[in-house]
């Protein structure tokens, strides 16, 4: 089958990934499932991986192996212990599979599973191919019919902005704002599920125009463009001077973690969450204690939140903007992710 | 009546501040307490002030004024409005006098009142002195024929050692590894507290032998003794290499920072609390994300928070280790304690 | 000044309570407001004192008094200490007037103050009147220009429905089925609550089929009429088969309660919330524990739960539908009431 | 192999349960495990299954079947897919063997997992045999060199007064005062485990004085007879006529429920948290509202709770107090544990 793999790192795109021919997954565990892939999403954490970001926190991953980790499609088989598959059912998978028996996953904290594996990051095979062997662990199900194609973003950008939201909840109450900033494939569903799930008012935050009069359609009550200063002055001036009660940052580099805690309301405990990454937050403890900040990082989310989304979106509260490419044109895609002119996420179909 | 006023920053302890003579404060307003201070603690936010470096956070308060923010003492006389309170009645002050009206007064917050005046920090009259005029807003009585001399401290540092440790109670279950950081004034109450709190594991971590021995003998399960590398090599053997799961850093300088974070859980959510002050907590955002990292920031707490506090003391669960000087001596005890001499906290007497 | 009294319990409303003439209010203390009353909402409670239901339990007030708890209008005058109010400034008032210093108060939870002083149910004066003396702790401010007629029922309708739902909010995630039993003053309240500010999914249940159309108009996914065994089947009809995750029933006697444990979801924690009153709620243990049920009741909310709730009316996100009365009709609005026949809330105009 | 199994409702123990020779089980799944059983705890729920009070709910089981659900042993052999486990381990085995799929299992409440298997309880063989065949996902490991005869009880008596007080905690703090209703096998971990997991004083309120001995000797602050007023008078004279702010109650039977109505606290959430069963609670929906009561049900706990209090009695926090009985003196163990005779839990031992 087609499958695009990561051979070197710090090339173009198109030679760090190569679009080869490998052999189909098979079953060989009960609980193994193989998915015949829809649609993949594409990830900035892909550029990253292509870049070596994190080839020291993953252990230096073997080369080659095929990357991808937002993926959905239809069943195509599964071992002898699952149950309530059926061949050709549409579902998205939970970017991790997980042992179910350690602390974290007994406590609802799956994404921290002692033994977990992540296709498409850690060197197991992942989703841009034609087929993906995963495990009945981290299928959920869609409803009966649903197309899996452009929901296949839901898998890693969704449940990464889902879970920082969580997160940001109990830091929210009538009348708070909330920055979201960056408004590209996490931070586009950011947005809605700030006024989905809290009662928080949404200022968006973007350096680029377009991008800012779609997170207007999407729902957010205030835009802000990050000019010279990062939009410090114009969150300021929207906050009527005093600043954002909680901001989710989906960038977290090229200084948007020095402006924030520079628009990060002080006193009472304003919460900054880092859910990107590429930079650096450095403030003093006198700042850290005198204003009461609160700073936390968010990386995806339990198998559980996954679902939770999945009915949001099934029930028509929270979409997805995504835009479709064949897998064949998988450069062409991260070039188009990474130059900023694809309007929420982009997918591979093989 | 006798006081000692803050009359120049940046001076020998004996000369920024002085013993003077001032007039008694009198009740001018209906809810004005005047309390005849039993005892005051010392704290090392005093050097701070004395060193200007608060002053610029607190808006450049107006010199002299009286410093001295955990008092003890007598009810002396109150307002018209007052109810409950008898003259003699021994009580201990909150430190922030709050308005009670503004929305984080109303929502168990107070410590971020919109409205707070501070004795003896923000230009106010404190009480290193006779007498110190508050508010029945910020009084707490304690059980008759209590002695408050010794049990001023908790005013300030059992108050924010209490509230810190809240701050980590969801992060604690049995078996989580707790490292309190500094065994001072502040750390001698918070190992009690993780302890009377929590189900937590405590590991006292301080540069002090003595203190590690006191730390013991308060109910630290573990200790460590910050040597070269800050304790990390050793709070990492004592967690069989996964590091603690939370930090109370009561120091939050010269390093302990960045140590903390060398020592912190990956994964998981590991949670780090900066009580101290002086340095500063750099993390990469990858960091942060990657492991899940929370950093908070905790300052003093609420008048609930000392209420609660103040039951636990009487109910004999947490206990004050304190040493007691002549009000005249306050230059002495300064000194003292910059040179970690005094074990616990130091009290002056008027 | 005109003002509705309660003089004798248990006759026709007409008897029971009377338009009589007393003096208009005086300040006295400093921190008095009186309130020109623009709109007195008209509650079942109204109809519960007048029937003595309260009497008992509110230690017997002395008779006769001004009722109503529901209020809104316009400062007229205040006291010496009060500050940021000016005479004219649209205002709803708490219901409660709270002492600030007790537990309760300092801990968010000011609805169980101490000294708290309940006026138009305890024998202090309400607001079927002209004026209303009350305290600057229960008053809210409302935007300039606001037209506060229309808002006096969420004082105690709103806030009531929003504290049950608060309640609610931690057993309630994405496909979570709430049940809201009674769609009149402060189920109206309720179907949007749940929809603005969790992500569950809302049925309203009601025996009168207008009620479900105002429902349906105002939010609710789903609607169920309480027929012969109270809505029941079709709960169970519309759940699945498997119940309701959480109930909250604003009616709370004719049997609702004995129904609720009946379409309440088996397992995992279904929650019951009692909201109205009048009947009685008999579950036996085991019942209790096999299917671990939650029966929590809810009463009113506080302050600065009121001031949230204001802000999402501001914000145009919670809506009220009310009708108005002359105040001199007081007695038709109660029949009306009594009778069903008010879509939403009534409110008497003075 | 030995087995105790019951054959027949209603009748003397000795008949209703009889001791019979059975095959040996065997693994034949790939997470099967088989332990040895050391030790299995004597739950008055063992007289309930002989009594048929949970017939109906568990859905009328095919007799006869071995009973027995709080076992503890050494793992004799195990299915190829079990990692992490060697012959010979000591064991304890949460009571519940669930699937690890379902969302009640991925949220940290697999005690209602919808796929559920509960030896001794449902059909499935239990654990008063010499040997039970279970699941890797209910087995916890104890720390090398335990002695797991009387530990047992903790896999159902322990996690589940673990888990009431867990949820009794949000209403806990210092000053509450927390009655704990019955110091059998269950109350004599809840005395504990409030004092070790909260900062409540502790009311312990049986109707036996040794018992009453019992609860001081192991943590009561306090303790009252519940004579002919079940200890209303006695509960109120100790909270100075407030009221219990939290009462758990492991009786639930014999009027314990009205009783603890009528000492619970009025106002500020009094909660009343129902683990006994047998008896029926019934407060009028007035009684809810107007005193904000919380009634929640609790069972069992979940298999990360296990394993946090197996820590802490690992860390020597809480102990059990139990009595073994050979396997063949079952009924005898019965007898015993229905005549109120046992101090803590009778433990069978093959």
């Amino acid at each position: 089958m087609k499958a695009v793999r990561l051979f070197e790192y710090n090339r173009p795109f198109a030679e760090s990934l190569r679009l080869v021919d490998v052999p189909e997954p098979e079953i060989t565990g009960p609980f193994d499932v193989i998915v015949k892939i829809a649609g993949a999403g594409v990830c900035r954490t892909d550029i990253h991986i292509a870049q070596a970001v994190w080839q020291q926190a993953l252990g230096d991953p073997k080369l080659p192996y095929t990357i991808g980790h937002e993926n959905a499609g239809h069943v195509e088989a599964f071992g002898s212990a699952v149950t309530g598959l059926a061949k050709g059912d549409p579902v998205i998978c939970h970017p991790l599979i997980t042992c179910g028996l350690c602390y974290p996953c007994r406590t609802a904290y799956d994404m921290a599973c002692e033994h977990g594996v992540f296709p498409g990051l850690d060197g197991a095979d992942g989703g841009w191919a034609e087929y993906l062997k995963t495990s009945v662990r981290n299928i959920i199900k869609l409803a009966p019919g649903t197309d899996p194609v452009p929901l296949a973003p839901f898998a890693d950008a969704g449940i990464t902005a889902y879970h920082a939201v969580k997160k940001a909840l109990p830091y929210i109450h009538p009348g708070s704002k909330v920055v979201v900033v960056g408004v590209g494939g996490l931070g586009h569903f950011g947005v809605q599920l700030v006024k989905v799930m809290s009662t928080g008012t949404v200022i968006a935050l973007d350096s680029n125009r377009d991008r800012l009069d779609f997170a207007r359609e999407i729902g957010a009550d205030e835009v802000a463009l990050a000019g010279d200063d990062g939009g410090v002055a114009e969150i300021l001036r929207l906050t009527d001077g005093r600043g954002a009660d909680v901001i989710l940052d989906f960038v977290a580099e090229n200084g948007t973690p020095q402006q924030a805690l520079r628009y990060l309301r002080p006193a009472r405990g304003g919460t900054y969450i880092v859910i990107g990454y590429g930079g650096q937050v450095s403030p003093t403890t006198l700042d850290m204690i005198a204003n009461e900040i609160n700073i936390l990082g968010s990386i995806v989310g339990s198998y559980s939140e996954l679902t939770e989304l999945m009915e949001l979106n099934r029930q028509g509260r929270v979409h997805i903007t995504s835009t479709t490419f064949p897998l064949e044109d998988y450069a062409h895609a991260l070039d188009e992710l990474d130059a900023g002119h694809v309007r929420g996420r982009g997918v591979l179909v093989p």
